[in-house]
């Protein structure tokens, strides 16, 4: 059985988990934290989770995880069987995680950990998240899918990237980041009702204050 | 026929203009630069270069379009037809861009353009890129490609990463990034007797002056 090692508050590892929920795939959880120690960048070489365990050895990096159970999981399809359409599906996914997950990261130790990131740092952030979120607006069809009908991999990356960069935004910048995009804020809305999701976000939650704590001793 | 928008001076343009070269495919190239005017963004919603053209639409992101390039095109494969193999492969390609080509990316406004790069974002590409080689060191076979025995679009990245991430380690920190790594070394080396290589060297070589000069009055 396909084994997912990672941590519930992990936005990364949730979108490998609820891939998996929605396709129906059986697969068992191993908690487990990222980290530079040798037994665990034997599985995962950047020392990040999530990893897939499979019959035939580890996989790591998300997108790479969820190409390989769309190829050998049965289920929904969370990609379009046509190339030029599953090109346009990877396109989105990978600005979302290119042009708004990474710069709102580069701000995460300040917002969540109680760290503080350097101001050029921030400065980088916020114009590229601006940037990134107009890169979203122009491509994505929200109809009501970021892609267009079909729930896809873009939104997965999407509903674990957007709440924590609209955090970012609004916290360090004062900006709401979907202000001009009323229509990732009704996709939202409307994947809050979808039950896997929930239940991703309700295991996430009653393991957030344990991981807020040891991130802020560690930090 | 398939138009690879672009210029020969980007490495990314470069990865994809290989790809094309090595599996024979007939192709067209539109010189353009990446740029945030509207008629650009609406073939390439970041504003960056490459952008494929084919007969359905426009696709943007190198590893989408080496992707589409390889689900839709004859000739030399350079992914793997088992699906653990090719998320192998496609592991090590994300590991050299996030962890190798971004970070040193970060630099090169100081390193190639005449400008100057904060120093807290250059204390972190260090740290950044001494950890993505480290990767590296610890995932791929160099055996002699990047991901065994034959080359595969992870070769694609690391050549047209490797160059530039090497510059910015030696003028920025003094450092040999892969003086631990003599097995890349090696590959470059072989890499470089081929044809199709020294081809989009020298078309790369034959745009750089003005490139640079070009880059250095806008900043």
């Amino acid at each position: 059985m396909i084994k997912l090692h990672g941590f519930a508050v992990s936005n990364y590892f949730n979108m490998v988990k609820l891939a998996l929920l929605e396709k129906g795939v059986d697969f068992e959880i191993n908690t487990v934290h990222g980290s530079q120690d040798e037994a665990f960048l034997a599985i995962s070489p950047r020392g990040k989770v999530p990893v897939l365990e499979t019959d035939k050895g580890f996989l790591n990096e998300t997108n790479v995880i969820l190409e390989y159970i769309e190829e050998t999981q049965s289920g929904k399809a969370l990609l379009p069987s046509d190339p030029y359409e599953r090109g346009y599906v990877r396109a989105l996914t990978k600005e979302i995680e290119l042009y708004i997950e990474l710069p709102a990261r580069s701000c995460y130790m300040e917002v969540f950990f109680g760290g503080k990131v350097d101001d050029a740092v921030k400065e980088k952030a916020k114009a590229d998240l601006l940037a990134g979120v107009a890169t979203l607006k122009r491509h994505a069809k929200f109809a009501p899918y970021v892609a267009g009908s079909e729930m896809t991999i873009a939104d997965l990356m999407f509903l674990f990237s957007i709440d924590l960069a609209s955090a970012v935004a609004g916290k360090l910048f004062g900006i709401d980041l979907l202000a001009d995009l009323p229509e990732a804020k009704a996709l939202l809305a409307e994947l809050a009702k979808n039950p896997n999701v929930q239940q991703v976000e309700a295991d996430k939650n009653a393991e957030m204050a344990a991981f807020i704590a040891a991130a802020k001793a560690r930090k």
